[in-house]
Order: structure tokens, then sequence, then C-alpha cells
């Protein structure tokens, strides 16, 4: 039986299952950083970011339901690669003064991979004439961008300290 | 033996031997990618990154020099995953309508995890003292974000496309 021509729909569809096991991977892993991390700062950084994770684990399953879809996680081998790095870094710079520009470096691999993933989402589903989607998302992506924003800040003034120590 | 306490030169080499491993799976795939490309248009772009690619790693093994040591490779996970995930577009969609948008996304992906890797290796070459790595590291930054740039027009491009047909 000869396959039906894949779509941008089926493309669509295929980011979606990746970004549900992707946040859904990032809400354990975010719980794991927050009691890692040195910082009161980034601890609490963590730790607001994972309920804001939690949400838009949520608004995925929105999404899946105006396709008609069941909410279903496509392992996300990228994700998966971003979070096993930074393990590793909590394991070999669990005592060290360097464990939390490790752990910033991790966070900020997170939100970039998300920032393009959900940005090229927003496209797909603006193609797709999905508006709601489209809302969603970018509810999302705005998210994600402030927490970007926030680790850079938390990582430059790391550097400030460290140059005036 | 109590392991050595580790500091942020070792963050630094770890990262280092990460991209190392990064920019060499990346000029194999993007090979691939160029050959899978249906626009002209994104074939090139995927030609002109590739050799941009090869001197990136050269300039990596520049700073393995100034460190005094010796080029190394650590499996860079996250980009094995963001690679996998596009390798599956190729596969999945080869006759497909939507391949290029598929191979544009994995492709940004792969700029946004570039992107943020070396800006905090930028960030902590700086700390170190590092200046020559500093603008080495500046360099190919500025090479990531101007493809990254050349991608998303190409992507607009093909949305405006879409939506005079």
């Amino acid at each position: 039986m000869p396959a039906k021509q894949k779509t941008l729909e089926d493309l669509f569809l295929i980011g979606l299952k990746d970004l549900y096991h992707a946040e859904k991977s990032l809400v354990r892993a975010l719980r794991k950083m927050a009691k890692s991390a040195e910082s009161d700062q980034l601890r609490s950084a963590f730790e607001t970011h994972r309920a804001e994770t939690e949400g838009q684990v949520e608004r995925l399953e929105q999404i899946f339901e105006m396709l008609g879809k069941r909410p279903q996680a496509k392992t996300c081998e990228a994700m998966q690669g971003i979070l096993a790095e930074g393990e590793e870094v909590m394991e070999d710079f669990a005592d060290s003064e360097a464990l939390d520009a490790g752990l910033l470096g991790a966070a900020q691999a997170v939100e970039h991979y998300e920032i393009t993933r959900y940005g090229t989402m927003r496209s797909w589903a603006s193609q797709l004439g999905m508006k709601d989607a489209v809302r969603l998302l970018e509810e999302t992506l705005a998210e994600e961008k402030k927490t970007d924003q926030l680790l850079t800040e938390l990582a430059e003034s790391a550097l400030n300290r460290r140059a005036a120590a």
C-alpha cells in the first residue's frame, strides 16, 4: 500500500508530539535543576519556569484537541540530548564553583531550542490557518523569551560579580 | 583519590569538545540536507553553510591549541538529537510538498542551538581572560546568526509564496 502524500499538517502534528514530550521531560528536569542550583536566584528562576512549563503542556493539549487528536508524546531526541548534557553537568560539577554556570548554559540551550521550535510551529500553524493555535503558541513563545532573557541577566550578573571579585 | 575541584576552565574544555563533535557531525549532515532539499535556494544555503562550518571546525582546533590540548570530540547528544530529527524528516517527507519546510525547521534548530552554545562559550572565554578565543568564537557566532537570518528569510518567502498561491 503506497503511503499517502504527507502534508504540512502531518509535519505540524509531529512537531506537536515532539514538543509535548519535550515539555513533559522538562518539567521533571527543572525540578532536579532547581534542587541542584547553588544560587537562590537561579533556583527560583528554575522553579518559576517549571510552573510555567506545566501551563505550556496544557496549551499543547488544547492544540491536540483543536486537531481532534488525543495528546500523544513522541520522544524528542533533541531535548533528551540537551537534558542529558545538563545531567552530566549536575553530576560532574556537583561541588564545583562552576556548577551554576554549567546549569545556566544548559537552561539557555533548552530555551533557545524551544524558542526556535515554537517559532517554527507558529509559522506552520499560521500557514494552516489555525488562528487559535497561533495564539496559544505565541503565548508560550513569549514566556520562553522572557525566561531566556532572565537567564541571560543571571549569567551577566555572575560575570560582573566575578569581574568585581 | 578524591577528584580535583572542577573549574570554569574544565567546563569550557567540555564545551569545546562538545562543539567540535557537533560541528563535525553537521558538516556531514549538511551534505545530505543539501542533496535532499527541493528548492535551489535552500540547497545553496546548505552548501554555503557547509563550507562555513568547515572553517568553524578549524577555529575550534585553534582554540584547542591555545589551551595546549589536542583537538578531541565528545559526543554532543543535543546535536545528535537535532540531526536525528532532521534525518527522520528527510526519510518520512522525501516526496512531500512539506519536505523543505521540515528541513528548514531542522536547520533553524541547529543554528539556534549553536548560537546559544557559542554565546555561552564566548562568555566563559571572556571570564577566563582568553581574548583570542573570544575573537574566534565571535567570528563563528556572527556566521551562525547570519545563517539563521537567511533561513528565516527563506521560511518567510515560502510562506508568502503559499499565501499568494
